[in-house]
């Protein structure tokens, strides 16, 4: 499992002249071994720092918590990398997570042969676990790769695409439910509790869920935790969805109305369409994600609309929210295999507010669109 | 807001000699200053390290994401704690986190006047952050303080007691749906959506939500995620509750049937009935939790069942499990304000399982039970 992200990675860090790398991101982490625990509680209670990831010459071995050793996935198969588990929580001697952790980084890092800089996520690597491969390997130089993963975290593999497909299906399941349950008189909960209720029956089991559930005349009514705001005879619901599973994220966005919806929204939903059907058609490999960005603005603007305060769009993989950044500063080229989001919407605060989100693969000649969700005007 | 959890940590840290302190982890920082970001999707993407508070000589600083800023409740008001915010995600230019985070970290440090050695969260602080004020301090001797605000925590403040009540109430609700909706043919999700679903429509907005929603002939059948298992005909159940409101848990767990219980299970869900019972009637400031602990396992032997391999219960704050620990080592005596479950069961791998839990207040002449759910037999 991940062994192309692997791959990649090893050539990475060879190219910066590292053969040796502590990883301590989570996301990084997830990337490169699939390693996916329970998110939905916030951290479990018994770890000793962050998990690690070793590399040493072409092999990783992955240090995480006993509790967590379950959310490895088929781990037995991997010749370039082993799973090592440290002790949390017992309810015979008190819990020692921290120096647990510590020494069985000892044992890993000691085993190490070879000389030279160590890469670290510096971001993320406490300075206890520092302390530790700097005295096993004897004051040894580290060296910052924080945002080294980042660029190759882009372009998805066929295994990756899977896991994507997958949280896309689930999040249009979400917005067909949205479409049939939004009428006035319910709250931003109610719709919420039945988009989640009715993904989590669909697999058979817990699924972290965001984004936005906002009524139209929220005054801030481009995104939010769903409230108990009511749904209004007139209201427009912006309705944006992640699923999150196999680790992978999806999302979607769709604006619906609790009755037929009046011309100024009519207005604004078609320009919108119109708006991202454009921005789709612009996607292909080599374009700049800022061409799309000021693109997409422009072509509101033209149309004598707000334009959105927000990005125009972004990649997804193990977060929600990654490179490619669709953004106006952003030069990255798009390259066929990105999985990319455009979401172009315009607001008129505390009245309405309407966005449309499609979720994309860059293809050798232009994009394939992954979402399926009826974005079309209710009513 | 949390100005007592401050007090208690300023008097704790001056008997260690130390004035100045850098906190790191979440759970210290929740307690500290009633900070309470979402859970429920991970890690934020755009955070540069962990937050942070810096305490010195009497002033507490909390710095986080400036996208967590609205997640810190009545902040204008603490005399004694400031906060300041780094810049996280903004469409204009790259995302800096790390270093904007050690930017103002080391204007924070920097104002320090004091002397001596600072006290540390070394297992959550990273070694970027330790350098910052390494450097910015002039090489000072940092101190270990992991551990040190865990006793603090075990009894709670009366504006603590107020939000774990609130909770408490919270998971009753989920029992009571759990009780009315259980029936062969239900899968666990199908159970866990329904309870879900009831607790976020009751305060109108998204609440976390654990533990345990296992059916009885699961091989371990102490607990587990729900999953698509299938209620059968003569099935136990057991539901393990807590919800996490106001950056605090509840906890409380009963057993359910699918229909009415055979010989065997109702005359353990009995004997379970009188065990938790027994140990609610051990509660009292003075008595040692290893003491609860080996009489209620007696009491469960001494009937001829299978004692159960974990806990007898913990205490529960801003997370849902912490000290006072009721397990076989811990020799902690028992204080007034301290809140902690008791929850022993019974288990037949792979057939069925009773465990029942109640949360309780420590008050000066015994305790007084914060659950209300309902734990006898169905049927």
């Amino acid at each position: 499992m991940h062994a192309q992200q692997r791959q990649r990675t090893q050539e990475r860090l060879a190219q910066g002249g590292l053969t040796r790398a502590l990883f301590a991101d989570i996301h990084s982490i997830k990337w490169l071994t699939g390693f996916n625990p329970p998110i939905q509680l916030g951290p479990s209670f018994f770890v000793g720092g962050p998990p690690l990831l070793w590399y040493d010459n072409g092999t990783f071995t992955l240090i995480v918590l006993d509790g967590h050793a379950d959310s490895v996935a088929a781990f037995g198969a991997q010749p370039d990398c082993t799973l090592v588990t440290y002790e949390g929580y017992t309810i015979q001697k008190p819990i020692t997570g921290g120096p647990n952790l510590s020494a069985v980084l000892r044992d890993v890092v000691g085993s190490s042969a070879g000389g030279g800089p160590v890469g670290v996520e510096a971001r993320s690597l406490t300075f206890l676990l520092h302390d530790v491969i700097n005295d096993v390997l004897g004051g040894v130089t580290s060296s910052t790769i924080d945002d080294w993963l980042a660029p190759l975290r882009m372009v998805k593999t066929a295994e990756e695409i899977v896991k994507l497909r997958d949280n896309f299906a689930l999040s249009d399941l979400g917005h067909r439910v949205a479409r049939q349950v939004i009428k006035p008189g319910l709250r931003e909960i109610d719709i919420w509790a039945e988009i989640h209720g009715s993904i989590q029956r669909e697999v058979g089991e817990r699924v972290p869920l965001g984004n936005d559930c906002v009524v139209g005349y929220r005054q801030n009514n481009i995104g939010g935790w769903p409230g108990d705001l009511l749904v209004r005879e007139d209201d427009s619901v912006i309705v944006d969805l992640s699923t999150v599973r196999h680790g992978y994220w999806s999302d979607s966005c769709a604006t619906y109305y609790a009755t037929k919806p009046g011309e100024a929204q009519s207005a604004a939903h078609r320009m919108i369409e119109d708006a991202l059907a454009f921005a789709i058609s612009l996607v292909r490999p080599g374009v700049q994600a800022n061409e799309i960005d000021r693109k997409v603005r422009g072509f509101i603007e033209a149309r004598g609309y707000p334009v959105y305060p927000h990005h125009t769009g972004h990649g997804v993989g193990v977060t929600g929210h990654e490179e490619p950044r669709i953004v106006p500063y952003n030069e990255v080229p798009l390259a066929a295999g990105m999985v990319i989001l455009l979401e172009p919407g315009t607001y008129v605060p505390g009245a309405w507010g309407v966005r449309l989100e499609d979720a994309l693969l860059v293809t050798e000649d232009g994009a394939e669109v992954l979402t399926t969700h009826e974005k079309g005007m209710m009513g």
